[in-house]
């Protein structure tokens, strides 16, 4: 059976815990945190979480394991089988990962663990994140799911990075990132709604005061 | 016939150029620039190169049209039939992006354009970076391709980030990557015997001493 290694305050090991939900497979959880311990390193190269360990071995890297599952496993698609729908689809996946997750992800420090990010790289931050929004007005179709009328992975990347894209920019640029984006408000209330979703959300919340605590004691 | 948008000083640019020349396909070069042109973001919606132009549309981001030309052509398979082994060769793929390119990249300015980054940007690249040396040198094979005995899409993104997260690390952290990297080091060297990396690179330098220019005076 699937076992996912990491833990339920994660954002990207909800990624993949919603699209093994969704495809109603049978899986596994091993809670396990992001670290540099050499064991850990054996089986996730650079020490992040999720992983998937396979009946072969271990993923590393959250789109790779959606592919991997995608391509593997039955249930709901998240990926469309037409392959130039698939390509927009993936396009629409990795946007919204390099250009608004990863911008707010470097002021995370700051916003959620109660450290301090340099000026320059908010700086930095805003502009991307400005310009990765501006990107998913411009190409997400929102009719009602991110990439279409079905849902797909584009909305499990989209689910668990805007609504910490939202809080970074809110807290550290005073900028309401769904105040001029009607759409991708409507899609968070649509999903939010989804049972699956509630119970990802019911697991992080459950873990979450513990976290933050471990967090802020540089224990993560 | 696939046409190729972009120019040959850009390392994404060249990845893709790469890939159809190995597979052997046929495809025009339409030379352009990224920007934020309302044109250019119609076609390439972060207003990035490389996009490619098929008989369906546009498709943006360079892993995602390597994905597309590996399923959708013929010639030289760049990535592995078996879904566990194509899954490693993805997420080797992504490492170099996201921990050695990314990093490198937040200082090309500086290294490569005659402009200044922040110490804070420098100092979280070059950390990043380590990391990202260090977890190819924990996953890659070198075997003497990244991922094994044939070449696939991460001697592609590897090629073409290794050698400018190089200069990068040398010119601002006085790090040799390669030093202590062998397999690596040999690696580049039995690409660049390649045919087909050795005209993408004639067509880069002879490109390169315009666009540096343009770089400097603000028109790239």
């Amino acid at each position: 059976m699937l076992k996912l290694h990491g833990f339920a305050v994660s954002n990207y090991f909800n990624m993949v815990k919603l699209a093994l939900l969704e495809k109603g497979l049978d899986f596994e959880i091993k809670v396990v945190h992001g670290s540099q311990d050499p064991d850990f390193l054996a089986i996730s190269p650079r020490g992040k979480v999720p992983c998937l360990e396979t009946e072969h071995g271990f993923i590393n890297e959250t789109n790779v394991i959606l592919e991997y599952i995608e391509e593997t496993q039955g249930g709901k698609r998240l990926l469309p089988e037409d392959a130039y729908q698939r390509a927009i689809v993936r396009a629409l996946t990795k946007e919204i990962e390099l250009y608004i997750e990863l911008p707010a992800r470097s002021c995370y420090m700051e916003v959620f663990f109660g450290g301090k990010v340099d000026q320059a790289i908010k700086d930095k931050a805003k502009a991307e994140l400005l310009a990765g929004v501006a990107t998913l007005k411009r190409h997400g179709k929102f009719a009602p799911y991110v990439a279409g009328s079905e849902m797909t992975i584009a909305d499990v990347m989209f689910l668990y990075s805007f609504d910490l894209a939202c809080a970074v920019a809110k807290k550290l640029f005073e900028i309401d990132l769904l105040a001029d984006f009607p759409q991708a408000k409507a899609l968070l209330e649509q999903l939010g709604k989804n049972a699956n979703v509630q119970q990802v959300e019911a697991d992080k919340n459950a873990e979450m005061a513990a976290f933050i605590a471990a967090a802020k004691a540089g224990k993560k």
